[in-house]
């Protein structure tokens, strides 16, 4: 686990302030571009470039299965974890069409489906045939989770390799906002009702008995669920872990980093209490319909781009927020000065 | 005035109904795609074709002055109206750059400036030197509301000659907040003080002033604020007036709309107030961070795309909500569906 303590540099003082500075001088009234300006001014502090930009998107999205989708907590039944890891590979999923429109890189990653898919597009990285059912007993074992770890950082080295300016992170597997949940109410020390959804489409009633299932196995876990490492091992899933990993190697590598929804954002709150600096490196693309998902973001003092009540997940709310970022940053290169174009100022 | 109460037709049912069944065959739980979802669907019945798109954008920007900008309502000197004309003209301005970006088709109108720029990239519709300063008398006068009205009509005749299938309007006049909010106000009949903000950038004592004055407008202009265009008339800017027609004549030929900030959302809420079926056809880019907007897009029953605390006219907040209705439509027409990609459904 060492590497996930390495340091992470801030985003460069000087550049942030050199981009404070032009913001103020383009031909608008000041902080007109609302969070606009924020956006381009961070990422020219990350990039250290006067001028940010983003033009090489990456996207991994990891897939796995999960042990407590037994108890009954998804409205789709598991095999479609597998089934939609074949339509991200045939590029037919809502992830794969968006990644299209912005002309990102796009990759899935197999981090522990029940039976792997043979398909050439399809990155093994298996960690198990699924986790555990953490009902009864921790979802992964410290093996399982060192693998998972490591599926995040190689697909941010992949990203690096690629020249990436930007990396976003996607997730499927069925029951993993129940996971998700769960992690995120052991992390806030909050009760599953506070924060559990309806996910893929739960009426009321299965949503209470989904909160049931998470308090239950926060009960049982009790003792051991201490660092935000022993969580994920105890309730995370294969790719969360995956997600977890990649944004601290991202933050790490400089590589700024486009949250999507609410089972990223988990992942973003785990990475955050395990290497606390990760967090300046995070832009976050929406706010979406899944419950839990404006608690996680306020504990993480997030701004998020979009709230399209959206509740798909696979990445699509990071990557449907990509031209905004691309915007941020061309109005800040490319508008004129009020010395420039004559214009007065107030 | 003929022309602004010709019939509009409603978007196409069947369409309607046809994107509606296919959204709910397509490789996601239902109604996650949130808005667009709404839009795919709303565009394909407006454009009556089973798969939606928006390919040509037009982005016509009016542009005015106001006499009530004697009054000391706006942080910037008059002179800025006619000097972001040349910005735009130059291509240096906020709205020059996302337009690019879209690879939309870009065009200003001069609907009225104090003194007209010799420019061969400005389009000259000059309904007069400015409006009449409406603290005191009404801001335009019959013949000049009936030439702000056409350069309206004229340039959505440009955007349906050229192919457009989506229309923004935006607009440019120093003090133009102060005459939206004075229509506002009189459309809704409620006090100044609930819809004046701070424009381009006025502090609390301003924002009172601008109230003050605006009531006090209001009331000597009493007996004769009656219809729609009666109060565009009494209390309007010529590029108000050209976006209200603007959007009208959009919606009866069939062009889609998207609206941008405040003053463009006052324009719709007066054209809805001449041609109640215009609304059918309009998109509303984003909430700006104006005081009045939220409460003129509650009026229209709008759903805004974005929320960026964004406060620049221009026409700047639809142009970056386009990627949006784009990915949407892409969404719609090219993610599998279940029988399609063998997905099992819940």
């Amino acid at each position: 686990m060492h590497s996930l303590s390495a340091p992470i540099t801030a985003p460069d003082a000087t550049y942030y302030q050199q981009a404070l500075s032009r913001q103020a001088q383009l031909t608008k009234p000041p902080g007109s571009l609302g969070l606009l300006e924020d956006c381009a001014v961070r990422l020219a502090a990350m990039q250290r470039r006067a001028m940010p930009k983003l033009e090489k998107i990456h996207v991994s999205v990891f897939a796995a299965d999960h042990g407590i989708a037994e108890e009954g907590v998804s409205a789709f039944p598991q095999v479609v974890t597998m089934e939609m890891v074949k339509n991200f590979a045939a590029g037919g999923a809502a992830v794969n069409v968006l990644a299209r429109h912005v002309d990102a890189y796009f990759e899935v990653v197999d981090v522990g489906l029940l039976q792997p898919v043979a398909l050439p597009n399809v990155i093994n990285h298996q960690a198990g045939a699924g986790t555990a059912n953490f009902s009864r007993t921790a979802a992964m074992n410290d093996e399982q989770l060192t693998i998972a770890l490591a599926a995040g950082r190689s697909a941010v080295e992949r990203a690096v390799a690629n020249g990436a300016d930007l990396f976003i992170g996607g997730e499927m597997g069925i029951a993993n906002t129940t996971s998700a949940s769960a992690l995120a109410a052991a992390s806030l020390r909050i009760p599953a009702a506070d924060i559990t959804g309806a996910g893929t489409g739960l009426n009321a009633g299965q949503i209470d008995h989904k909160a049931r299932v998470i308090d239950s196995a926060l009960q049982h876990h009790h003792a051991v669920l201490q660092s935000p490492l022993d969580i994920l091992k105890t309730l995370g899933g294969f790719e969360i872990a995956a997600l977890t990993a990649a944004y601290i190697s991202a933050a790490q590598q400089g590589l700024p980093v486009l949250i999507d929804g609410f089972i990223s954002s988990v992942a973003a709150l785990l990475a955050v209490g395990i290497n606390p600096g990760c967090v300046d490196w995070f832009f976050y693309g929406h706010c979406s319909a899944e419950k839990g998902h404006a608690r996680v973001l306020q504990a993480l003092n997030a701004q998020p781009l979009l709230n399209l009540q959206m509740r798909l997940g696979e990445g699509s709310g990071a990557v449907l927020a990509v031209p905004l970022l691309q915007m941020a940053c061309r109005l800040h290169n490319e508008m004129a000065t009020f010395s420039q174009a004559q214009v007065s100022t107030a």
